[in-house]
């Protein structure tokens, strides 16, 4: 076990290095890249079917889509329209720069605007890899309880935006976003939060207008 | 990363001597013992907090709660009637049978019928790492979404028990119980289910009436 500290600096520098390259490369093409994270069944691939069709003519967008197995939300987002890669990490709990960097040549980066990274779902190991993207953003869901940004303080420590997602479902739930949003603004007090039901639509234009204004940035800069 | 594969074999071994250990540390008290699995937010919690009142004066438990940070889970647990233990990982994204095994002494065993272990909530990684336990229990939750059986392979490929929480909230999802129901089939044949809401009440009594009778064979064998 004492081999352990050692190993993981070293992966995590390695993974960095990687990160590095990877950012280069959709600077280069103008692309601004997004790291969606969230536990299983929060609603990333829900969040992407919703967004796609809401970005149609505005924005072009490619998708990277990490799962344990199966190839279900690279279909999905493939079927919402978008060119979209599958990353099968063969039961890694997470996603890493290398992943990623094997997966960007794939996608036809030179016609995209916009790229959004589906991370594996799990609040906890993917906090500590950067993949090189510009943004990263959390998918809490309502019914997980509003205790957990108290319970999972790496990620929702490392936030740019938050989407609290199945506000549908409040009135059924014993979810008190004041104690959420109080736990979120200790961790990440810069983070902007898009509360939203990909399944009713409800919240969803905030969302839709942070994209758009945070991708002209990134182009604008590049 | 070459290193990589070596290290987590020592890790996983050693982690299966201590978990022997801490096998035989519940056998020689005669107490049933539970490692309870689910991602964040599926209800791991209050599937303790609703069974404990229902096993008062039938069945003596004890808890051990493993988190990232915070003891609000053990809180909640003492609050609820049992003598409960906090094991705090600090970023570690499972339980292992060593933390297990510090935890212990530290509860009245010869007191106990069962004890229940919950897990850090994480649908990956702690598949991993047996504990010592007599049975792996998998809760589930209805917003999850009907596809994670297919997502998570690993995990529900493990389980003895699986209780599927939130079964109120039906109404208002998109949730294919068939779907779900094949896939767990097809890793976990033998799995039992419960179809439960610990927020109503309904379907708790087969899950309790099956804690207590895996609790009385093990004291049996015992």
């Amino acid at each position: 076990m004492n081999q352990r500290v050692p190993v993981v600096e070293k992966i995590t520098k390695a993974n960095d290095r990687i990160a590095a390259l990877n950012r280069a490369l959709l600077d280069r093409h103008g692309v601004f890249g997004l790291n969606l994270l969230a536990s299983p069944g929060a609603g990333k691939t829900s969040l992407i079917e919703a967004t796609l069709p809401r970005l149609r003519g505005r924005l072009r967008v490619g998708v990277v889509e990490g799962d344990l197995a199966t190839s279900l939300d690279a279909e999905r987002a493939a079927a919402a329209g978008a060119p979209a890669v599958q990353i099968t990490t063969g039961g890694a709990c997470h996603l890493d720069a290398a992943m990623v960097n094997d997966a960007l040549p794939r996608l036809p980066l030179a016609e995209l605007d916009l790229l959004i990274v589906e991370n594996v779902g799990n609040l906890i190991c993917p906090a500590s890899f950067a993949l090189g993207t510009h943004a990263d953003v959390l998918v809490a869901s309502t019914p997980e309880g509003d205790d957990k940004p108290y319970k999972y303080p790496s990620m929702y420590g490392r936030v740019g935006a938050l989407v609290i997602n199945k506000i549908d479902l409040l009135p059924h739930l014993d979810f008190d976003m004041e104690r959420f949003r109080r736990g979120v603004a200790v961790l990440s007090p810069d983070a902007i939060a898009f509360p939203l039901s990909c399944r009713t639509g409800e919240g969803l234009d905030a969302w839709i207008a942070w994209l758009m204004a945070r991708t002209r940035q990134t182009r604008g800069a590049g």
